[in-house]
């Protein structure tokens, strides 16, 4: 937090939580655990008056967000210089009260609010897609079959500042009241999980799975931490 | 397809796609099987010229799409009667090419585009919601602890004709070139899939697993058939 620019607390009167306010949290740790654990994110802009969101994947350098798509993508086009919310949210169970009411979703999801900007630059631009690339694949940038200029160029990435956004967490069992607790209807959590299978070699591959792709998975540290307070059945 | 007034093909100037054209369905049944078999989703919208990307869980009916919320929710009030896009997405793996430009998703996603109306009736907003839960707990909804007035009122139901959408769709390896194929780098695919574990029950729980929850799942449809194609390694 050394950064005399940053805004640690990412609160605005855009982003206070007006429902719920017990599931606001506002602090960088959380945003930023969740940006790294869980690639996909929802991009909202508006293009003549009207929304749109776009499903794609983020990464985070710093204290910016960056996705990236088509050079001629409708979705960076026109969020480029205009105001957007980039939305991740990560699906951790459904719980069950004995009221409708009181049913609920563990989830952990984050709203950024910001003006995104396309990197122009070609070296700038190589650079942010080796990131994505590392932090997925730490070291298979290096191996891949280099980037022609032509698909560079056919590549746009933008990226925004990190300084509004709110984060809602919800997690545990309901928070129903105890006089409903006794009605006779199961209660309790599904947990929901973003699991990774093995990968899976396509038919030209000649090549042994690299150690990136043995280790590889999503939201491993929740995972973790997950199965550590006996919150999954496996 | 007997409604005088349907949309069969849900296609627009708006929903036209103009990358990736092979990626573009637009039936129905791709559609509702996404809605149908995955209820999160993300619902765009706009507050004083800003875009807010809100995830929340649907329902369908019929060629209807239904979200709800608490009755002074932000999100809901600022979507009535005002142009939406409703995303839903399945993530169903990462695609590992060997260059980086061919790297891709694998993916199901929809953008719905409407104008959504509350619905203002209490017993047509009672129904609504008995049929999220038949949906996702066929049987719970008679078994809670019945709905009082005041729960009614407090919470907001929404719904939105589904006559405008568009549908992408990819699955499978790489499309990268053959030149590219004997290039000395891992390439395939990893499975992700969303999915839920074993139901766990609250501390006051005094009621046997209902059957069905024991067979709850998300996405159960389309991971029957991914195992059939011998597309995961489980």
């Amino acid at each position: 937090m050394s950064e005399p620019d940053r805004n640690p607390s990412l609160k605005s009167e855009r982003t206070r939580l007006r429902r719920a306010h017990k599931k606001g949290v506002y602090d960088r740790e959380t945003l930023y655990a969740l940006l790294d654990d869980f690639p996909l994110c929802h991009v909202g802009y508006i293009e003549n008056g009207v929304p749109y969101v776009t499903p794609t994947l983020q990464w985070r350098e710093a204290d910016r967000v960056y996705w990236h798509g088509s050079s001629k993508s409708r979705a960076i086009l026109s969020a480029a210089g205009q105001p957007v919310c980039l939305t991740a949210t990560r699906l951790d169970g459904l719980v069950l009260a004995r009221s409708g009411f009181e049913h609920s979703v563990n989830h952990v999801s984050a709203m950024i609010f910001g003006t995104p900007a396309i990197i122009k630059d070609p070296d700038q631009k190589r650079s942010h897609l080796k990131r994505m690339f590392d932090h997925l694949y730490p070291g298979r940038w290096e191996q891949l079959r280099p980037m022609s200029e032509a698909e560079l160029k056919a590549t746009a990435v933008i990226g925004m500042d990190i300084t509004e956004a709110s984060v809602k967490l919800r997690s545990g069992p309901s928070d129903e009241p105890d006089k409903d607790r006794s009605w006779p209807v199961w209660g309790g959590t599904i947990p929901i999980s973003t699991t990774t299978a093995q990968a899976v070699p396509d038919a030209s591959n000649q090549v042994p799975l690299p150690d990136y792709l043995k280790q590889f998975s999503f939201c491993r540290a929740f995972e973790t931490e997950r199965r550590a307070n006996g919150q999954t059945a496996d």
